[in-house]
């Protein structure tokens, strides 16, 4: 490329870069506030959660269209092309956790008030592990750091652990208590959904590592459902 | 461009329907398979489910690196290069769709062999109507039928109402069967799945439309949660 070239896809990949921090740092944030508006019964801040969404969805189309205008445009080789790529789908990525909180959200009418079903307690703790993990795969993007990469995924075992023993906490309290059902069955919904935020900050950290080192991070079994699962 | 240039792309294009048709296929045998393992316990072929998604992961793969290929050696405008990045994002999806069969198929073990559990009986039907959506949506990407796209979002509406009715079903099931409560519960996931698979092929359906038209399908709603799911 020529030094022109060079500075005109340094420019666009900065853009692209910021794009992405920013849909990430909304992500992030909708699911802090969904699951804020989930302990406080807070309809309001619920709505505006799922409103909120849009925003997501209207950066993820910003970066496709910037995406494909740079390879297009600059036909981008190697490193920079596989970052191109890598931004692409990570953006669909970060959609796809923005849909989770906006699911999250959708659930708070479903959850009475003055319900003592005291798992939900316990529910922001697993929810900041997986919000945690998608802040710090972003910055691990941000700084082209494939070792930060690794440890996000190292952190899915402990959003996974959480998981299944919420999810057996879960069933025995409507075993307990069979006429809350209907509504700790939305509870595990929402333990499944943070659970898959984890996989995703996951899938987003292997991307991360592919594109900085041009090379697939090591298999590792991290299957979204364990045994321990199927209580 | 030049003839040379259109025949090349044409070919190109060619290759990534084709390979979308292929994941397509794959992905609907997948749910099929899923179900029909789940129904008959057979813990063989739910195994042979999840192995199978390593395939589509596969040729989602193969289909990013033509589509990342077209647009940077054939630079295509307007019509062509919304019908590569359509590919690119359908594919994306289908994976998805393979990733809802495979865990379905992840599920089979935690459900008994001799359960009684009637609602399951129903299951399969439901997913013969999301596995038809991805079908027919496919169809239409295959013959660039805007019209055809549009039909088969209509057809969410069963999927999402069988959906609801199933979830009051298995709910009203724990209730009256305590101890089936963590097999159940795993109903209730399989059943969200299928619900999601239809969400996706609206999606799909979106992308049909706006590849073909360059238009997006007027704003409908269809929200994958609907008030009487919260039961």
């Amino acid at each position: 490329m020529s030094d022109h070239t060079v500075k005109a896809f340094d420019d666009d990949i900065g853009e692209l870069r910021g794009l992405i921090a920013q849909m990430g740092g909304l992500a992030e944030q909708a699911i802090g506030a969904a699951m804020d508006a989930l302990q406080r019964h807070d309809l309001d801040a619920a709505t505006r959660v799922i409103a909120g969404d849009k925003q997501i969805d209207a950066i993820e189309m910003e970066v496709e269209q910037l995406a494909v205008r740079i390879i297009a445009l600059r036909a981008p080789m190697a490193d920079d092309l596989r970052e191109v790529v890598a931004a692409l789908k990570i953006a669909g990525v970060i959609e796809r956790i923005g849909d989770y909180a906006k699911n999250i959200a959708k659930r708070v009418p479903d959850i009475d008030a003055h319900s003592e079903i005291e798992p939900l307690s316990i529910m922001p703790a697993m929810a900041n592990l997986a919000k945690a993990m998608v802040h710090d795969v972003l910055d691990a993007f941000a700084a082209r750091d494939a070792q930060a990469a690794v440890e996000v995924c190292d952190r899915d075992r402990a959003v996974d652990d959480f998981y299944n023993s919420l999810f057996r906490v879960l069933v025995t309290h409507m075993m307990e208590n069979p006429k809350t059902i209907g509504q700790v069955a939305q509870l595990l919904f929402i333990a499944k959904n943070l659970e898959r935020v984890g996989d995703h900050a996951t899938n987003v950290a292997e991307m991360v590592y592919y594109a900085a080192t041009g090379e697939h991070m090591a298999e590792r079994d991290r299957g979204s459902l364990t045994a321990s699962e199927g209580v």
